[in-house]
């Protein structure tokens, strides 16, 4: 069995590497910008780079998914660089080919914002994909990369299944029917999603998971509730987990350099400040549990923990990550 | 034969490309940036990417010795991506990984002023590489780069020489004891730059060629005096040449941002405007008559115009830009 974690916003170190061991991940995509444009992004990209080389035990950039199945022969954490946001490209359609040279593989359409590609899901009116943002799929579709939805708005998000010729992905965030929470989908777009090939990353994240984060075998329901609604075949993990990352990041991923106000980001009601972690999901290290619990608990047999835990990713990141 | 041209500041379309052609040219390596930051030269690497797709007849772009003579026995140019200056590293050592990614394979340390890596054949006084100069030729080493020190200065390029691990490039200049000019480079840095296994490129360039840019002949007799000084191994051609190229561009790489008084560059005397091009290289369709002129004028045997004309060049390619 192969466990990935399809979306992270830690702060990795070496601690963070050997939980990401310990957890026996196959995989993990995190986070290189929220808001960085093309040379900070750049600076994300190279200090990855030395991550790797001084953690050569323990992880390795991965480009392809030959490269993931490759280092979980290795014994190590494939690291499938991505950002969530397209603000690293700057409006120009040549630099994906370029940040794809540079190993860039996942990238979100938008963050919390509205931007040049389309509308996010704390917009009030959703613009649907823009030209730009018609031409921006396109190009990911050419060169192989992951086009995430996770915070893109509703509207954009149908487009971007629509315009896709291949399957695209949600790669942190819960069904909405599930918990009614504006960076949870449709399931409108779910299914579509999951007819297209796509996936959704279900996320561990108090602020979106609402009731189901209170036990790991609730939060194993919601897996069991989501796989009657698209399918065993599209649904795998994104924990959305943030190890490390503290009030300064939370700022940054909630403000950037847009606005001056208080922003309380998926902390709609309650405390604004950073979610505390679930007690069962404080690192990737509780991975294997997760996978007893939906055996044991949820009920799912082998083949399809197998799936859920990584196989769904791994078989998605093979058909995506191609080029065309 | 194989015809090498080691530098060119030409503005290239379809119409340059042809002339490429035509000169039965294997390779040449033009510049992408002067003054350019990070995301200006991804700006011009993405436009090279466009221009490779819409003249894939004429061109491809080259990352390896073996991809330029595999354009050559395609009957395309290959195009080696350079900078004439390390504005777009921005002053971090991990971008030259990551120029690296996206087919940067060509780097001159600095342009014509003194920046973080060392000081320029201008500035009136040259500290020697710096220790970030330091870093960044030793790096250049590892990934396989061409340290060009064409515009550098004497005794910054005297400290490339003696700290790079591999041989590294006087891509278009002149020997200084042929013609003074500062832009030329003096007999000590040659002899150590032969003696290391490198290239010297001659331009034809009027203003650093003087009165051996009078006639073909003339340049020719340049070009037995410099293998006379440095041997037949290590002297090739680097144009400099500058098709299409107006007063906009010539503005530009003298006085880029950094002055608002007016700049000479090497037309030290005489009219500051562009030099107009010698008549016997008017572009590089006049490459075979060279490859001719040095036969029949320079008494060079067919062996060794095959060396000046691309051969030297190529041997030194084969070995600087593979990973070390």
């Amino acid at each position: 069995m192969l466990y990935i974690d399809g979306l992270e916003c830690s702060l990795y170190d070496r601690e963070v590497f050997q939980e990401l061991r310990t957890g026996q991940l196959a995989c993990v995509t995190p986070t290189l910008a929220f808001w960085e444009n093309a040379t900070e992004t750049m600076d994300e990209i190279g200090r990855w780079r030395d991550l790797e080389r001084e953690n050569a035990d323990l992880i390795r950039i991965a480009r392809t998914a030959d490269d993931i199945e490759q280092a979980h022969r290795d014994g190590r954490t494939a690291i499938l660089l991505g950002t969530q946001n397209s603000s690293p490209i700057e409006d120009r359609i040549r630099f994906l080919e370029l940040f794809h040279d540079m190993g860039l593989r996942v990238m979100q359409l938008t963050y919390n914002n509205q931007n040049a590609i389309g509308g996010s899901c704390y917009e009030p009116e959703d613009s649907g994909l823009s030209r730009f943002g018609r031409e921006v799929v396109q190009e990911m579709n050419r060169l192989g990369m992951v086009v995430d939805l996770s915070h893109v708005g509703e509207r954009t998000g149908l487009d971007a299944v629509r315009v896709s010729g291949r399957p695209v992905a949600v790669t942190h965030a819960n069904p909405r029917s599930l918990y009614d929470h504006p960076r949870n989908k449709g399931d409108e777009l779910l299914k579509a999603l999951a007819a297209g090939g796509g996936m959704l990353g279900l996320a561990t994240y108090r602020n979106i998971s609402g009731p189901w984060a209170n036990s790991r075998e609730e939060w194993c329901d919601m897996v069991r509730r989501t796989v009657d609604l698209i399918g065993i075949d599209h649904v795998g993990i994104g924990t959305d987990l943030s190890r490390k990352s503290g009030e300064p990041e939370l700022q940054w991923m909630r403000k950037g350099r847009w606005t001056r106000t208080e922003q309380r980001g998926a902390a709609l009601s309650g405390t604004p400040g950073k979610a505390p972690a679930i007690t069962w999901m404080e690192s990737t290290a509780d991975f294997p549990a997760l996978a007893q619990c939906l055996s044991e608990h949820a009920g799912f047999d082998k083949n399809e923990v197998a799936k859920i835990m990584g196989g769904n990713w791994l078989r998605f990141y093979r058909q995506v990550l191609k080029p065309a």
